[in-house]
């Protein structure tokens, strides 16, 4: 797996360079700094979100340098000569703990910490979250998909409407949320996915006449043929020319994969075209949809009994609408010895001081009570959690287990286990969503997943807010 | 201006290369064809949409060739041998037609024309697709937040929250819609923007106190000093320290460059902000605002008279929610010698033959007509034009001159002119907003741009469809 897009050290906004100076100049750059990576809102109405990304995000850290383009770059930008040395022997040392890819996720909640020098752990924060934020949201928007779409098989067809080279790593993303394949040929090559193509309209047209154009195509991909019925016309002229096809196929011992529909009522036309098919004896052909599917649309064709193998999802899973992007933020949570805060009138933007861990709990029988606690990282056990907004709620805990989410991932700069696998990434996430109850896996205003604060967190918060006030 | 991202011969859909192949085996692959891209509708219910991206586009075309890693990997899918042969020496060598880019555009009239030997104009459709929808979306975006902002100075903030490496050409055609500058440094490098940026919250955080921060920055970038002044308490903390810090700076020759402000009611604290720094003698201390903005927001702020010079804009501007996708399409106009459509019962979906130009009809004193003639390339004069739907609805020209929208811009391969600088896409969209009407520019219920059919044009599409028919 080689990624081609190397992330170098000016992907980042301008500010985290001025503030690296300062620091540098500062002198005590090198100091311990912990941050925390969270969000505040799931995307789509949904019940709960899905990490993806930390595998990209990691070969970008222990790759991160800046070259010496763009250190002249800086220099012509009139950054100090002496923070450009440093610079140039740049190299990211810090530690980093993340869950697994394909863990769920949920609001408040600290989902990556690093530590590290304050310099190199602030340096990185567009670069986790631009990497996190966007593989984070695709892959909840494609389990959304995966569940509506039960076992039906999955493709990626976004690369053509995707925001730009965001394409690359949307089809990864789309596999740690269930999906089977992608269109998308360097992503499946860079990140071992299974590529899947059919035809185009345009490859029809420029016969003739249909069949001719199926002819053609069948004669050349007879192991691995998928006929696009819909440039004419699908229930008089496509479906029959490509049984006619798939017959003279048979006679010479071969087999047409598929048909695909791209327009009109997808849930009448699947019926009518497996009748047709069926008809024929031609019960091996899948039927393939594409156009403009989302989540409802896919979950709405399969209540209405429509026979489709494969939905190919194009922009809608690549580009999230309409969210479009997760708002997950990267915030300072010690520095100097010190926990930090970021006071607000508004308790919900008031930050969580200290090294943290959320605990994610479990009953007995393996379900998931429906709450995660954030605790410091050394802790082990609660009795109760406390609401971060509304202290007067609380929560208590008996004859359940709490396990960590996070875990390290990163030790000073070196990726410290293998990475699992999209695949394993995957069966992360399926496992997960077994033992998440149903309410909080619904479209339509799902339970809402509890996150609160253990009691020694809140008591810190509360001190550190106070001694602020004053 | 360099590029960082390569894009290679695998940044595609596989059935790109399926077709490919099946052209190439039938040994006709060299036979001119023509394609048309064109979009159906326009995003964010506006009146317009603004062309971006062929600068990018052309130099990827230019650049294609498919790596030895790509072949081989194409050779495990199966691919054929002497189509790989033929793949490794692959370079396109098409002619293409395009606006400049800042260019103003509308739904059904082809935007770019590709001539040139059917395999390889149709293997470049995910690559053109996927650069010109995106960039034609934020441009569009951009330029409805420029309207809004008038003259204040606009920045992308965006990387963080990009849909991945989507950031790096979010930035460039935020410039082609107006934007004067981006916190985006790689983009600032490789495409020459301003890059700008201030400091964030964990700066703040990081010291024990708000002014030891602000002293501390300010010292250390004493010609270019921003300072966020929402850590702890904007109007009793934050601006305070900042006008403290400013005579600070004063006394010794300097003068602060600006406050941001980022949370709370942003018209409110800015006009406080303002009569706080103008009563402390700072009328030269630039106040930016950010935090959710958008074109709706820019426009209420402003409304409001809140005294804000400088906008930083990021998720909205680099994802386009609500529709984060360009519905752009490429369709085949004419190969082996004929013209080409795709037939569909909705009329809306048949599209057109041949090889056309997009003229705009404007009027003796400059100003735009609000409508485009879509007729074959060869054409000069008209009369009148045809719905593209509707064929009963005609429209008559008189006085007018028609402007042909798409120029020669590469030829056999090569980049035949020079490509316009992004300031001058910048100036060149400006130019055409000043001539459109204001109607088609509102938010709410824009005019409907029309472009209708040249009189020849819909002639041979009807009796094309007609031929099908039978």
């Amino acid at each position: 797996m080689k990624e081609e897009f190397t992330l170098t050290g000016l992907f980042t906004d301008l500010y985290e360079l001025s503030m690296a100076e300062a620091y540098f100049l500062g002198g005590k750059h090198e100091e311990l700094a912990v941050f925390d990576y969270f969000f505040r809102k799931l995307p789509f109405e949904g019940g709960y979100a899905v990490f993806a990304g930390s595998g990209t995000l990691l070969t970008a850290l222990e790759d991160l340098r800046f070259q010496p383009r763009e250190l002249d770059y800086l220099k012509g930008l009139g950054f100090n000569k002496s923070f450009l040395k440093y610079l140039r022997n740049f190299k990211f040392r810090g530690n980093v703990y993340a869950p697994k890819e394909g863990t769920l996720i949920f609001p408040t909640e600290p989902v990556i910490r690093v530590e590290g020098g304050i310099l190199e752990s602030q340096l990185i924060e567009t670069l986790l979250l631009n990497i996190i934020n966007f593989q984070s949201l695709i892959a909840t928007k494609a389990s959304r998909m995966r569940l509506a779409a039960k076992d039906r098989y999955l493709v990626d067809f976004g690369l053509r409407r995707a925001q730009g080279l965001g394409g690359y790593h949307a089809a990864r993303a789309a596999i740690v949320g269930g999906f089977d394949a992608s269109s998308n040929t360097k992503a499946a090559l860079d990140f071992g996915l299974h590529a899947v193509g059919t035809m185009a309209h345009s490859f029809v047209q420029s016969f003739d006449d249909e069949i001719s154009a199926f002819r053609d195509f069948a004669s050349k991909r007879p192991n691995n043929c998928t006929l696009l019925v819909d440039t004419y016309d699908t229930l008089h002229s496509g479906i029959p020319n490509a049984i006619t096809v798939a017959q003279e196929m048979e006679a010479m011992g071969k087999k047409l994969a598929g048909i695909r529909l791209d327009s009109g009522d997808l849930a009448y036309l699947s019926k009518e075209a497996r009748k047709m098919l069926d008809m024929a004896g031609l019960y091996y052909v899948k039927i393939t949809a594409s156009n403009q599917l989302d989540e409802q649309v896919i979950k709405s064709l399969l209540e209405q009994g429509a026979p489709i193998d494969v939905f190919g999802v194009g922009t809608s899973l690549v580009t999230a609408p309409p969210d479009a992007a997760f708002d997950g933020v990267y915030k300072l949570a010690y520095a100097y010895g010190k926990p930090r805060i970021k006071i607000s009138e508004n308790l919900k933007k008031v930050t969580l001081p200290g090294k943290k861990q959320t605990f994610r709990v479990v009953q007995k029988n393996g379900t998931l009570l429906g709450a995660d606690v954030v605790g410091f990282h050394e802790e082990i056990h609660f009795d109760k959690m406390v609401h971060p907004f509304d202290p007067m709620q609380q929560l208590s805990f008996s004859d359940v287990e709490f396990e960590p989410v996070m875990q390290a991932v990163m030790k000073q700069g070196e990726i410290i286990s293998e990475q699992i696998s999209l695949e394993e990434a995957q069966i992360n996430l399926k496992n997960q969503l077994k033992q998440l109850p149903d309410e909080y896996k619904r479209f339509e205003n799902p339970h809402v997943y509890k996150v609160g604060l253990s009691e020694q967190l809140h008591q810190q918060r509360l001190e550190i807010k106070e001694r602020f006030k004053k």
